[in-house]
């Protein structure tokens, strides 16, 4: 594939200037992982100059391979492996590892360093990724390919370690791809018998091999990972299986290092001057350090071949555009960079919202969900649904949705009950690109799903949440299914917008703005229980994509209710009582806080205004509403754990009704002398502040 | 072990018991899950009339077998098995499935119901906390039974369903059971096919019993789960293996329902009159609703062997006693239902408090909890440490500590790279009791264990969570690994003590705090970095325990700096430069807002006043901080992800310096009038709010 002739000599160079550029960077910035790099460089050797497609120069080629480090402490190997290949990544920031604003931060990040295909080091979530990169690939690959014109025919590439394979959601992610039998995925195990802790033989004694096979996949067993034969060996085997593959590579973390070699310190910290010499010596590498020789980079270069490549490619999409022209566009729109919502969609999503508004009906905002789907499915090819087997509950599906199981394709995806698996594969769909995901589960499963929701929030990426049976409200299943801290616990994620919407209006454009939405994910916090229609006029259907705005505005107010979602209901009732005690109550309808905090300073006075008393409500953690009311305002939720009972008997043990909302608001409207001495920080019970 | 001659048809009308009182008891609530009771009444049969040792009479006897149902969704079983067995669950409570206050919830919760060993519902969790029970009987069983002595010799005994299976925490806490070899853990499989989306083919193909021997258990495949005879070989096989055992059985879901059974609607809701009749009939059962008839009764009733098995037990506890008096004081003293800690333990606690005082020194946090390790490891034989594959960065570790790997026993336990399950291992082993579990992860990873830190707190359990690395402070591994929301979103979780000390002191009183705690667990966040130390005297030591102190108060107070943690270090400098500039400031220290929100109102007030300005500075979400501030105050914290650089690089990146808080501080001190016009509710650049 290049022009120098490939003797196991020159392999062996290449394959060490990946360990020299780590230990260098790694000592440099006197912080990082060495071992892994310099333990799997053989093998990126044989995939990287040897079986990837790829094109240097163009990193979002649509048919390129994707290379995935689950073990993303190992940064300094994909590092190593962008700069030697050709990528646009000089030395120099190689030099500037781990430093503020390198383009080599301490795991790699998309959007950062060109080629990264995925932000790797929360360990599982790679493969998981890359899970549901070899699903988009295949489902794309159903919906475009024509007999003779396979445009999409990649693979995706996984290196991943024991820590990868300990953490549980492996298990799910795997378990899949093995259900799937997504044979464009091969992922090669770093098979070293080291952690942190040391030998892993202590806690990690799974028969690895017997456990992949158990889901489905080829497993090649015993590949010596320091052997270019058997690597290409493996490589062509794994092309050619109908499964996914898991090639188990037997290495030593820190190869080359005569000290530090098979060992846990090998591990995370840098070799040392002394011991880098000595390694230098070892594996006979003679340049300086970030240096790499004139025949090693030529070696590398895949610049030449990605281009030739990448010209064969696109005379094939050519003649694809010719015979499918329409096919070939939608293509091209889909796999966008930012793939605007189509016309289509954006028809849909109007029409729902119109028919939420002219429907006026008291309806769970789950299945008001759905009918937004209803609208939205049939109209945009790209949405691909899916939930944790809560189908039914969740209200993820649509008629005629086409349910994804076994080794079919489709558009709804049954994830099974693995939450976390979802969201990684979500992320990974993603990050592909051609599809927009979501995906269901319970509002208090979102704990399991935690971390994904995080890289969701990290890496920018699009995904829709769909969070049902959002409080207490869900009633019987009891605590351990009653979400309290978890609409409150999501909006501290940075970039996550969490929407809990109050009837099938909110619902619908909640849809809409997460749809549209194009650098970060979205949870739509749904009821189990109907909920009454909130309001009406075309204004609010606009203030509603605000985040916040006013549903009620009396004459003469004199007290602001807050609330999300069912808790809507309760302000609106709450205010008819207030009314009839003359007191003149704003009702203000907050469905999405994080979008409130983007308007401008004006309308959020105009929204929540400072110089009436506040009061929020909502069944959940009180704690981020006190920004919203202020010392001298109050706030009704819920501090503690749930109870098992029907759900109207539980709003009232805990005190979420209009009237104890309306008791509280008129505390907040007595003069100032009137409130107890005693008042103090705000509890769940008594958080009546005294003004200073 | 009954007086009734057992009959295959009596046995049979003893399963049908189950099946009747969980139909009638959904069919009572509308609500709950028929399905998992009637397809495991056979096996729960088996179990619990033939092979379960417990008394009904004493539910928490030391030496019970432990019996946990994971897929607490059949709860109902767990209620029929119960009652049926002579607990104290009268069948009235029965009739009241699912109601408020009931004794019977949706879910098995611990404190609830007698005889429930742990709260289940969130899948997976179940049969992880079982393999914490099973590893702490190991460890108990080691460390004090002695030759012809087993007074601890009892089994684990789980059953699960496909939805644990297919959730990630079950590799985790199986692949650990393996290791460890628990051979005194047999889990039943409800091999049943169907899951809530409905048959488990399209997504679940998993070849399970494969993967369990991967894992190095025991399994017995293809168990047919309606053959009492098969059954019991199976049960005597499992008992005698060396290994922990998976039984598969092949059960119907729903068995005994004519059109019901081996379908998804039999999961999870009540069967409707109709089909109960058909059932009743089918089943050849003609008591009336929740009537049990007296044969049936008392061929159910484990009161006599239960009273029979614990005397014997009794007896031999006190020959043990007798022979080894110190050992079996220890013994009940650990077992016992709230174990205080040793006066050992608290010695070494102040021991270490007094330590951290005279050393005086800069110190990371996450070095500080190691000291103090250093002196209650020792001392406190109950102790059971461990980390997710992080030892040396968490420092959970103590010279002289007894690394738990393996077949081994210890006092460290190497748990792998599996957070989520070294909770809820943790979880099992303070169910069983004997020992205080703690273990440590980087706080970011708090994400992968959080349904797990929440069922804690949801069973007052107090387990220890040592999480460092607790902020931007990590510095070069960057975003992914870097805390954002973590401590706060830690704080909303109800019940849990988060404690984010700032020095040494700080640290070994939140130890103390965590350790004394009875009713919840508690998370340690430490840092990576080396603190200042922050104060001095008694009267400090005292009220670091109330959770937020007055570290400095100057004369003429204008302005008061909160933070926790190493920005205590900032507070304490922009308070040194403010004094320069005439601004007297007082500076608070929280190291824990939950135990700060315990205190009276009085305290509360003294410490956080409300006549001054007040700035609150946390690298971390801002969110919760301005219930502390109010609307005149100010946050300085993170609201976005974090870089990869070194740690000081990134604290003045992103305003987290003494010069950027004295700065806000000034501000806040202007006259009113001064404040620019535009001010806003809390952004994290500018939230400056005029009065109103």
């Amino acid at each position: 594939m290049n022009a120098t002739p490939d003797t196991l000599a020159l392999r062996s160079q290449c394959a060490n200037a990946i360990r020299a550029l780590a230990m260098d960077a790694v000592q440099a910035a006197n912080s990082g992982h060495p071992g892994m790099p310099m333990g799997m460089a053989d093998i990126a050797e044989a995939l990287w100059r040897h079986h990837l497609k790829h094109d240097p120069a163009d990193p979002k080629w649509i048919d390129r391979d994707r290379f995935v480090v689950s073990n993303g402490h190992g940064s300094m190997l994909l590092y190593a492996l962008l700069h030697l290949s050709g990528y646009d990544l000089p030395i120099d920031e190689l030099k500037r590892f781990r430093q503020l604003h390198s383009r080599t931060p301490g795991h790699p990040e998309i959007d950062v360093t060109p080629g990264v295909e995925t932000t790797t080091g929360p360990l599982g979530q790679g493969i998981s990724n890359a899970v549901g990169m070899a699903l988009a690939e295949k489902l794309l690959a159903d919906e475009f390919n024509r007999p003779g014109h396979a445009v999409i025919d990649h693979r995706t590439y996984v290196f991943l370690g024991d820590g990868c394979l300990m953490e549980g959601i492996s298990h799910e992610a795997c378990s899949l791809a093995g259900t799937w039998q997504l044979n464009k995925l091969i992922a090669f195990y770093d098979d070293n018998g080291i952690s942190i802790d040391g030998d892993v033989k202590g806690w990690f004694s799974d028969d690895t091999p017997g456990r992949f096979e158990a889901y489905g996949w080829t497993v090649l067993r015993d590949v010596d990972g320091h052997d270019f034969a058997a690597l290409d060996r493996a490589i062509a085997q794994a092309q050619a299986s109908d499964k996914p593959v898991l090639v188990c590579c037997k290495t030593r973390i820190g190869q080359g290092s005569p000290n530090r070699a098979g060992t846990a310190k090998a591990h995370g910290e840098a070799l040392g001057e002394a011991e880098i010499a000595l390694t230098r010596q070892a594996l006979g590498w003679t340049a300086a350090p970030f240096d790499i020789p004139e025949a090693i980079e030529q070696a590398w270069s895949a610049l030449e071949p990605g281009a030739r490549r990448r010209r064969d490619w696109n005379d094939r999409f050519g003649a694809y555009a010719k015979a499918y022209p329409e096919l070939a566009a939608e293509l091209l729109r889909r796999l966008s960079a930012t793939p605007a919502l189509d016309h289509r969609t954006e028809a849909a999503l109007a029409s729902a919202i119109e028919g939420a508004e002219a429907r006026h009906a008291a309806v769970a905002t789950r299945k008001a969900s759905q009918d937004v789907l209803q609208e939205v499915g049939p109209a945009m090819p790209e949405l691909l649904g899916g939930s944790a087997d809560l189908t039914g509950s969740n209200l993820t599906d649509w008629k005629g949705h086409r349910p994804l199981k076994g080794r079919g394709t489709g558009n709804h995806v049954h994830y099974g009950v693995r939450e976390f698996g979802m969201a990684a594969i979500m992320n990974g769909v993603a990050l592909h690109g051609g599809y927009r995901p979501f995906g269901g589960t319970f509002l208090t499963f979102a704990d399991y799903a935690r971390n994904a929701i995080r890289m969701s929030a990290l890496m920018h990426l699009p995904v829709v949440y769909v969070f049902t049976h959002d409080s207490i409200g869900l009633g019987e299943d009891g605590p351990t299914h009653q979400p309290i801290e978890h609409a409150s616990s999501l909006r501290l994620i940075p970039n996550v917008d969490v929407w809990r919407p109050a009837d099938a209006t909110e619902t619908a454009v909640a849809w809409r703005q997460s749809l549209r939405r194009d650098d970060g994910p979205s949870c739509l916090l749904l009821s189990r229980q109907a909920l009454p229609h909130g309001g009406d006029g075309r204004e609010r259907i606009e203030n509603i994509a605000r985040g916040a705005y006013v549903l009620r505005r009396p004459e003469g107010e004199r007290v602001a209710l807050l609330a999300s979602g069912s808790e809507i209901g309760i302000a609106l009732q709450a205010a008819a009582l207030l009314a009839a005690d003359g007191i003149p109550a704003r009702v203000v309808s907050v469905p999405c806080l994080d979008a409130f905090d983007r308007q401008d300073a004006a309308y959020r006075s105009a929204v929540i205004p400072r110089h009436l008393p506040r009061l929020a409500i909502e069944a959940g953690s009180t704690g981020l509403w006190w920004k919203y009311v202020g010392e001298r305002g109050d706030v009704i939720g819920l501090d503690r754990f749930g109870e098992s009972a029907p759900a109207a008997q539980l709003f009232k043990l805990f005190g979420l009704t209009a009237e104890a909302a309306a008791e509280r608001a008129r505390q907040l409207v007595r003069p100032q002398g009137a409130i107890a001495a005693d008042s103090e920080f705000g509890t769940e019970l008594n958080a009546v502040l005294s003004s200073n």
